[in-house]
Order: C-alpha cells, then sequence, then structure tokens
C-alpha cells in the first residue's frame, strides 16, 4: 500500500475500497500518529497553527480571550484554527482529526467538558500534541493551565454581600456538569459556612451561563415564599439575564435585592444598574495560554512538567449591591 | 533547486542562504501560486479549510456569526482558522500567506476595510482564491456577497422615530472610513429628507462600534445646548454606551430622548429600557456565507458571476422609543 493510498484512504475515505479502509485504520490503531509525524518531518515544516476549542463563542467573555490569543499566535507567526461548541461523545475524535491531517501543531482548550481519556490520548505517545487547558480545567488532568482561582473569587464575591449585611444569600448556578459551576459553588458555601450562615437549598436556584439562563431562575427566585435579599450569579450574563427578569416582573435591583456577577464583560459597566462583579482578567489569560502552548510547541519547557499558572480576580463594586435592610442585618447581628 | 529548498525557503527562509532566498522570491513573484497549486495536487486533497477575516470578534454581532460560520464548516467537514483585528496596509499580504503555505481553501472576509487591490490579486489568476465577502463589503468589488440592507435597514429605523411624532433627530455614527458606517448614514439622511425633515449636523455625532464611542457621543450630546428628541445609533453597542452615558448625567430614555440601535445583539432585549433595534440575521448571514464560500471551493456555482445575497433586517420594538413630546410632535405636523 502507498503513502497516498493511505492519505487518500485517511482524507476521502469513500474514494478507496473497504478493504483499504480497514486495514488504513487498523495500522492507525497500532501506529498511532507516527503516519502523522511521518508525514510532518517530511514537510519539513509545521502547520504553524494552533486549535482552540472553545464552549461558546458568543459569549462575550470567550471571544474575549480568543481575541487575546490570536493576537500573540498572530505576534508568534501562527494561524487559529477555531473549534466551537463541540462537546459530546465525539469531541476527542473531532480534535483528532486536526492532528491526523497535520492541520494544527497542538492545542488550546477552553473546554472543561471534553472526555479526559481522548485528551490523553492525544497528548500521549506517539502523538504528543503539545496541550494545554485554559479558563475551564480538568482536575488533576497532567496538563499545563491556565486559568483563575474561581472558588477563591467566589468567596470574594460572596463576603462582600455578607460585608454588606446581607446574611439571605442566593446563589445561580452555572451549567450542570461544568468545573467553573462546582468551584464557584464550593466558593459561595465556603463563604457562607465561615461567617456561619446557613445555605437554604431553595436560594441555590438552577442556571447556566447565558442570559436565557438568568431569566429562568429569576421566575424561581420571584416563586419564593420567602426570597433572599442578595444573589451571587455564577457570571455575569445569568446576572444580567435575573436583573432583566425580575424588573420584567416588578422588582428592583438593589432596592430588593442586590447582586453580584462573575467576569466583568464590556456590557456590565453600562448595564442599570451596573452589576458588582469579579474582573477575570481575560487579556492575560490568552495571552499566557497562547504563549504557553506556543513555547511546548516550540520545545521550550521540559514536556513531562505540567506548569499551572492562576491569575487573580479583583472585585468590582458598582450599584447592583447595596447594604442589606435593617431588619436582615440586625438578623446578621443576632446569629454571629 | 529542489522542490524542497523552495518550501525550506518559504517556510523557513532563516534556514537558506540569501541566494536561494531570492531566487525563490522572483520565482513567487513571476509564477504567483501555481507553486501552492501544485503541491495541492501533489497531496491529492485541499486544506479542507477556510479562512475567516473579522474586523472585531469581541464584538458579539461577530462572535455569533462566526458562531454561525464555524457550525456550517464543520457540517460541511471543513476547519475555521480565524484572523482578527488584523485590518492595515500588511492586511493582504498576511492573508497571502495562508493560501501560499496552503493552510486555508478560501477566504471568508467581514471585513471592508482591506485593500482591494490585494484582494484582486488573492482572487484573481493564478491564485484563484475563492472569495466572499460577508456584512462588510467593498462597493463595485467583484466578490460574492452576503449582507444585509444597511441603508434600507437605517431608513426603517429612522422612519420609526418619525412615525412617532419625532422631527429633532440625530445619529451616532458608525467608525470612519466603514462602508456600514456610510450607507446607515445614508439610510438616515435619506428618511429624514423623505419626510421634509432638515439633518443638522451638530446632531450628527462621531461614534463607532463599541459601547466607549456611545458614551463618549453621550457627553458631546449633554453638551448640546438645544438637543434632538430621538436618536438613531448606527449600532447596539454604541446605543447601548450612549444610555449609559446619559444616564449617568442624569438624563433618561425614553422620558428625555429615544433611542434606537442596529444589529439586535443578545444583551438588548435584557437592557433597561430594553432597546428597540433593528435585527440583523447574523445566523443566516454566517450560514449562507460559509456555504457560499464552501460551494466555490468545491467548484459548485460558476466562478465568473458573483453571486449578491442579500438578506432583511426586522424592526424590534421595545421600550427605548416613546412618541414625541406633545410640542415637538406639533412642530412636526406644522411643517409637514
Amino acid at each position: 500500500m502507498s503513502t497516498a493510498t493511505v492519505s487518500r484512504a485517511l482524507s476521502q475515505p469513500a474514494k478507496v475500497s473497504e478493504a483499504t479502509r480497514t486495514r488504513v485504520s487498523e495500522a492507525v490503531e497500532v501506529t498511532g500518529y507516527t503516519l502523522n509525524q511521518a508525514a510532518r518531518s517530511l514537510r519539513q515544516r509545521t502547520a504553524r497553527t494552533i486549535l482552540v476549542a472553545l464552549p461558546d463563542i458568543r459569549n462575550t467573555f470567550f471571544s474575549t480571550i480568543l481575541d487575546a490569543i490570536e493576537r500573540e499566535a498572530a505576534t508568534r507567526g501562527y494561524g487559529v484554527l477555531v473549534v466551537n461548541r463541540f462537546a459530546g461523545a465525539e469531541s476527542g475524535r473531532r480534535l483528532h482529526e486536526y492532528f491526523l491531517s497535520n492541520r494544527a501543531d497542538g492545542l488550546l482548550l477552553l473546554d472543561g467538558t471534553v472526555d479526559l481519556a481522548q485528551l490523553l490520548v492525544l497528548s500521549a505517545e506517539p502523538s504528543n500534541v503539545p496541550l494545554v487547558m485554559a479558563c475551564e480545567t480538568i482536575p488533576g488532568a497532567p496538563f499545563h493551565t491556565v486559568r483563575t482561582d474561581n472558588a477563591y473569587a467566589a468567596r470574594v464575591a460572596t463576603r462582600h454581600l455578607i460585608a454588606q449585611g446581607h446574611t439571605r444569600i442566593g446563589h445561580i448556578l452555572g451549567p450542570a456538569g461544568n468545573v467553573l459551576t462546582a468551584e464557584r459553588e464550593a466558593g459561595f458555601r465556603t463563604a457562607l459556612a465561615a461567617s456561619g450562615l446557613a445555605t437554604r437549598p431553595d436560594w441555590v436556584l438552577t442556571g447556566g451561563f447565558e442570559m436565557e439562563h438568568g431569566l429562568a431562575a429569576a421566575e424561581r427566585f420571584l416563586a419564593l415564599s420567602d426570597r433572599p435579599s442578595a444573589v451571587f450569579a455564577a457570571n455575569d450574563e445569568s446576572a444580567i439575564g435575573f436583573l432583566s427578569g425580575i424588573r420584567r416582573l416588578g422588582l428592583e435591583c438593589p432596592r430588593d435585592v442586590s447582586v453580584v456577577g462573575f467576569d466583568d464583560v464590556a456590557v456590565s459597566a453600562h448595564f442599570w444598574p451596573p452589576l458588582t462583579t469579579m474582573r477575570q482578567p481575560r487579556e492575560a489569560l490568552g495571552r499566557l495560554a497562547a504563549e504557553e502552548l506556543i513555547d511546548l510547541i516550540e520545545g521550550k519547557p521540559p514536556r513531562s512538567v505540567p506548569q499551572h499558572t492562576v491569575l487573580s480576580s479583583e472585585l468590582i463594586v458598582r450599584g447592583s449591591t447595596l447594604p442589606a435592610p435593617i431588619e436582615s442585618a440586625s438578623t446578621s447581628v443576632q446569629k454571629q
């Protein structure tokens, strides 16, 4: 079997016979990506392209990070391939294809929901695909990471509400199964516990990272017979949807409920009320992740020691949070 | 000189001698991209990748379109390379490099500020790079286009204000030198003229497509001794910045001024007041542009006849526009 046949079987499987396809796929299984590596040395050059996999580019949090990644990559002479909203069982296979076909030199993964086993195959011998995870990481996975300390930042956000005298504090969760959701909820619970406050299960509202999720959370909030005086939302988009939802139904922020978001997306400063939030260093996240990946591709740091870069988020206090109403504040004093 | 030497000279110029570099670059100048085409047939396959060039991915208008492009491309088995904020004299050369190095099969250009001469070289013989322009087009350029009718949509937006009884209407411009800015301003002026209303030069405020530009326009608006009762902003982001700016300085929309935006980005429905705007069919724009480009790459429509697809925008009336105050409305009646 010639190289051209193998290449055709991989790139245009419909053009070769069933028997050829089977023989090629068996060979690929045995040799992993040695084919790919061989092709690479044959061409005497790399693709000079990084593959960036994102959960949702429509979210300005990610598009700002992608902007920073693209600028850093361009500075280093690399192109940026984008894969978006690709989660699911097929995601690992879809990523593999980019490296099989030699279209990218490394993977910058911003989505923590990809199957870890598939990522391990990709990053281990013989494929050896350089891989950096950013923002959303997989706890314990042996990859280089660039992220913020979400649990700590969620504690800071919740503590801001407690410092304002709030004792009745709710939370709008991120999407189910997302590592950021778990970390931010943990930070919220830790802050409450550290102040001797209980987490009321009916005040932890299911949510997500889109405005519609915050809108739906507002409906559940309004249906409560006994409502919290403050809410920490898992991101700005859900906080904005929540504010929009309660307003439609006659409540006002911060008069009726204080709200803290997370991210500091561009619109948060211009919203009404301007949103108190945890500002994530998005530009630095994207730039450092791209730097790290390109360093790996170019063989700079030793591959066997994963680097973990953790950046800080900053509390930005704006108009959506106010001190708790007097009766709530006095309850707080009695409880402590 | 061998193919490997040429390839090395193009991809790793530092590794070959000055004399070799010169000979190769002369050959490239003479043969255009025939090298590229030869390499392509040699490999018996295409890159199965499209290059998408955007003015600013941080703007959710573009990131939503990119999302649709990426999904359509993935369905057709194509990857998406992204180049962002690349305008300037070097932009054409930067785009060329992707095709020289065989990293992409076609160009989807969403930025109307790229030098036309450079695009013509790219799309003509011998390079023959399939090219589709979307959203921002270059009037008269011989490329396939997918866009909305911006001048007509701007007329609809302005007419909505006139129908509400406003006769004192201002405009916040988009960025200077942008085709969308020119088209939307033209539509604004046409609508006023058709109703016998004058365009007051001091009511046409310089702006841009980011929130900060709307904020700056608000300051100029507030400095006017005689203000319009309604404003049409060239996009939603500048409308949102404008609303934020007038609010900080004590004015309220729609009580003191009605505002219409353009695009209907996700936050516009959730803003306070919810923004009246022209909804552009972003998902369809992205999907059709990607379809068109991949059809071109795969040789479907005849290359010599540029297709022009024009989609409609839709007026979405929300809370940011109200009928003009009585005194203004009666002035309107007298004028007509």
